[in-house]
């Protein structure tokens, strides 16, 4: 027991210092709100489960295979820590699907764990934060879930950004329309590469492993990239592909979500229907969602997901079809970080009270519980330190004020307010002091208490 | 891949569905807005750390050995799972100390997991909910502590509770001047099954374990069971033990406390005095703090915690001094199911928006997200069903109102807005929606969308 052991983390997982904790949790907070308000609940499940019903919808050979935190319990069974929540969801919704009711529409914000190699931004333990509303085929949910990534990203104050949409029945049509539908993955998967490679190493891909010819490949290329505004495109889908039903479904779908999302009162410019966005359309079943922050676009997208057929297949006979979305907490923060969004403060709350008479820290604290009260948050400092350094401990948090009251003070019954912005201090009476720090303080941290 | 697997969780671990997983994350959301409003930031740490890092401060053979989630990793490193959120802190101030400025106040609310035999009301996983002053020996930071429980117990809507406050030093002191000093940890792990042995056990083990006699049994006894107020017992302790300097310095701490909490407005009939409180301390080396509910005491204490001289012993040599408390927040829900507190309710929102015509949901959702702009939670419902089924399902998951409109109302310009409480309808302008439904939702679950 004497020997000192160095302080750390395991590689490829990290610490969340205040700095860092109150914008995620702010994050993370704002999410929750905007899925409560449109009636999606929240659940919760074990992070450890048995490794047979985590893997039970995992190919052999896939790579989560390698990537499982997988162990023996003490009970000598084959346990793994949860790698995402869709597999937790099918799985809960199996379990207790008599008392559930359909649809049901949940949200889960939980920790996952991948031990995957650590790279930069790369975490193995990370929070994901998914969005579904399940047993029901009505387009009225998919549409649903494109106004929650849009009132998400604003919530969370981003303007600039699209919300790009596709649809596996649109993309589907046209293959079989150009007679190449028993080749739909392959070409599918050359087709994602298009952002990372350009058209013709996507061309060049297709010819070699879809054995298709250049001409064919052009024309996928060319539909996949077909310009306009959503009007546009999707007149010329439904001219060409009128007469293909599954397109001519997908292309209904697509068009439905535009207009319901226009008359709903979202921005035209932010949803777009992309034709060649077919990331996860093995998995994925109609429509399909990418979102890009027209500032950040190199992080990728930043809420992604689409409509799936059977989500419980392997632990009932039921089928059970659903539609949902994932918010890239992490990435999120990662880009606001890069775009100097988060402010640079350690401190929740914004007003310090300062300490100088250990014997009026009754009127410290009672003074601190009615802004408090007010939802002004208020730190009383421990000691009766030289103010310098209580001044200086504020700074550093990044406090926007502080109140200070000495026996001087006391005696004229004011109390001293400085903005550590403006570095400005003026004596204010107690029954002015809430309005006073109100206007300095601002929209601190969009504090609610 | 074909056979199906029942889906199941594990012994020992549970599903938090809708109706359980609302109010947790309301008490959650509370408990983080009360430390934030007194300047505790919140932090997180792994949940999977080196073995090493988790036992450094636990003796051999401690229970937390076998109730340990412990394994190799894919790099063959000793891992497991944090089994409390002491440990993690501990890492992580001795790791960061440079960094975080003292003194530090933190929170942090994090899944911790124990192998546990399970029993009733008790699961392997668990939240852990902490919050923690370090680098600092003042009393004002002790009483901070007791404050933030205050402000917890009421925030989270109880109002008959009892915050009970003891200090190592007064009962070091009182053994002292008994000239039972060195007998002080077998005594008071005698003492402190006092609730449920009774005096008589007590004693019997005092004689037993301790080798004191039976006078000095009696004396100590009595000692704990002193009663009166605050003020009454201490001047009882600081007659009797007033040359003691240890007991002095503890009943000027318990002192204080009383004192500023009173000027700061918190109910005195709130913080009581009470000698017999040792739980942990051999652990703690001055203030603790037990907290219980007095329409609920059979679950024990809610929120206890203390003060101690060096939390980071083992990985740095500088001492940490500190003082916190935990919330037991799955014992508080448990309590609050048991007096039926919890509404029983699984949506979020208080309003369903039924659906008739797929064609008019632009409007639907447009009326929705004025509804959720103004900050009334508004599902829309997936599907054109009968209004008989939208209402059932409704009325099952817990919603206050229903808003209907149908071609006749679309014709009038109208929406019924049906009171599902009262089973009461009727037609109401647009611009007057929000009026009418804010009077049936009243504080609907704190929706704070």
């Amino acid at each position: 027991m004497s020997k000192s052991i160095e302080p750390r983390t395991l590689r490829g997982f990290r610490d969340y210092p205040p700095e860092l904790m109150i914008p995620r949790e702010r994050l993370m907070e704002t999410a929750r709100d905007v899925f409560r308000s449109y009636g999606f609940a929240p659940i919760d499940t074990p992070a450890i489960e048995l490794t047979e019903i985590l893997l039970a919808k995992v190919e052999q050979g896939a790579e989560i295979h390698k990537q499982l935190y997988r162990f023996k319990d003490a009970g000598d069974r084959d346990v793994a820590l949860r790698f995402d929540l869709t597999v937790p969801l099918a799985r809960f919704v199996s379990q207790h699907f008599s008392k559930l009711g359909m649809p049901f529409k949940r949200y889960h914000l939980g920790t996952v764990w991948r031990g995957e190699s650590p790279q930069a931004g790369r975490f193995r333990e990370f929070m994901q934060c998914d969005f579904d509303t399940v047993g029901t085929v009505s387009n009225a949910a998919d549409i649903e879930i494109a106004m929650v990534i849009h009132d998400l990203l604003t919530a969370l104050g981003f303007e600039r950004f699209v919300i790009h949409v596709n649809n596996r029945h649109v993309l589907s049509g046209l293959l079989a329309a150009l007679d190449l539908g028993d080749k739909a993955v392959s070409l599918l998967r050359s087709l994602d590469k298009l952002p990372k490679v350009g058209p013709s190493g996507v061309r060049d891909e297709m010819i070699k492993e879809a054995a298709v010819t250049a001409e064919q490949a052009d024309e996928i290329i060319a539909l996949a990239q077909t310009q306009g505004s959503n009007a546009e495109v999707l007149a010329q889908l439904a001219e060409r592909f009128g007469n293909n039903e599954a397109a001519k479904k997908g292309v209904l779908h697509l068009g439905e979500m535009c207009s319901v999302l226009k008359t709903a009162g979202i921005p035209e410019e932010r949803l777009r229907v992309d034709l060649s966005i077919c990331r996860g359309l093995d998995y994925y079943t109609g429509t399909v969602y990418e979102t890009f922050l027209l500032d950040d676009l190199e992080i990728g997208s930043v809420c992604s997901g689409g409509r799936y057929d059977n989500l419980t297949a392997r632990y009932t006979k039921q089928p059970l079809p659903g539609v949902g979305a994932s918010l890239g907490l992490d990435r999120l923060i990662a880009s606001m970080e890069k775009q100097n969004l988060l402010p640079k403060i350690s401190t929740p709350a914004p007003v310090l009270m300062a300490q100088f008479a250990a014997d009026r820290l009754g009127d410290y604290q009672r003074v601190a519980r009615q802004l408090r009260a007010a939802g002004i948050g208020c730190e009383v400092y421990t000691d009766a330190k030289k103010v310098g350094a209580q001044l200086q401990y504020a700074e550093k948090k990044g406090f926007k004020a502080a109140v200070i009251a000495g026996p001087d003070e006391f005696a004229k019954g004011v109390w001293n307010v400085k903005d550590l912005a403006k570095r400005e201090e003026k004596p204010v009476g107690e029954s002015e002091l809430i309005d006073v720090l109100r206007k300095i303080i601002g929209d601190f941290a969009n504090c609610r208490v």
